[in-house]
């Protein structure tokens, strides 16, 4: 039997979503709860990785079992196993030919940031700090650009090994509540860092040393120079992964 | 002089507010900071206590010095002696005659609750999970009923030595957002897990256990025994503390 997963956790003490030899990830530890719960060691298949300290809301993974226990009732069995800030918020059955990261069709990513003079200790487990006020509303001007089938190797962190670096994004909205800014972003794909170099670019335009109409030619000209700065990844949440 | 200080703190890992002999106190925090920067062994005086795990966005103290640092510099620099999870969002030069406890008029909390199957991890720092719907209509036609002078004893933790229980309640409210419950309220003084109390009973109205009216025979009779249960300080926020 496959079982679909829908995974919530806060990133904040987990070196990414994907096993890696030094560091405990979110993969690591939903697999040893399944171990613990079936005795088989399966291989969770992840909708995709997500870095160090980003946070998922609606995470997607799908794994094998022979186990008997039903699809639904995994997600309760395995919470009482697993640590508080990683939690299975739904478990169902897939289908065989269900896979978590080949059948994923659209991502959606939101970045939060705030805007203060001294840092709040009850946003910054979410929010990036920003130490300026940002215009919200050409921010959302600029990130009008990016939907639409572009290639997005400008926004691509450097040293990466990836190839095809074509996307397409769907919508893109820029929202102010207060003194909070919400970046939300939907799209086939992501590349390595790309929502962060996203928001780093658009606190470009928001604090005015970039215009909405040079976020254009940023992604024309393709040089990781010309877009902003890799936001941190506590503002990061990786919100739903969705399946035809 | 005198200075006034706008605290901002995640409560997760402190036991509340006040200086005690076992754990750590924001309270000792920042007098451990004050002295490290004005070599000054002050008493900060807070408007009242926070319990263990109750957070705060507005809570206020004020202390004495002779140091020679201009009052509002000591926000940023105590801030770079603070941990991560207390800030100072806010230092100004107080009258003499100010006192952040006696001079305080209204304060304002705020609790949280969500509505969930299973835990939110990103939820489950500042909410409380709630394993059935409320009917948050009625939660809020309740606490309606907390408007005014009343004698609030009802709503006192057990084993309390205060005399004067009798609060004025300016405000209250309950809303809805999505699968999330909040409840502010405001008045001129609060006793020990009052608003914790509150919500308990709101919540016993929420699920249909208790209703509007009755909530004003529970505040008439008096008695701990049919008020509902304290809620986890989690969901505690202290919001404000007013002066005139």
């Amino acid at each position: 039997m496959r079982v679909f997963l829908k995974i919530e956790y806060d990133g904040t003490n987990y070196c990414g979503w994907q096993i890696q030899p030094n560091g405990v990830t979110v993969q690591e530890e939903i697999e040893k709860a399944i171990l613990t719960l079936t005795g088989e060691k399966v291989n969770l298949v992840g909708s995709g990785r997500t870095d160090s300290g980003v946070h998922a809301e609606g995470q997607v993974a799908h794994f094998d079992t022979d186990s008997s226990i039903p699809a639904e009732k995994f997600a309760p069995a395995l919470n009482g196993l697993l640590p508080d800030d990683i939690k299975i918020i739904l478990s169902k059955r897939a289908d065989d030919g269900f896979h978590a990261r080949f059948s994923a069709k659209r991502k959606t990513y939101r970045y939060l940031a705030y805007e203060s003079e001294q840092p709040r200790p009850l946003y910054d487990r979410y929010m990036t700090k920003l130490a300026f006020k940002v215009d919200d509303k050409k921010m959302d001007e600029a990130c009008k650009k990016f939907i639409g089938t572009h290639d997005f190797k400008c926004f691509l962190a450097s040293g990466s090994q990836v190839k095809d670096t074509v996307r397409e994004i769907y919508s893109a909205k820029v929202e102010r509540d207060g003194d909070k800014i919400c970046f939300t972003v939907c799209g086939n794909g992501f590349l390595y860092n790309m929502v962060r170099i996203m928001m780093g670019t658009l606190i470009k335009v928001g604090e005015g040393k970039l215009s909405a109409s040079e976020v254009e030619s940023v992604l024309e000209k393709g040089e990781r120079i010309n877009a902003g700065a890799t936001m941190p990844p506590r503002g990061l949440t990786l919100l739903s992964v969705e399946y035809d």
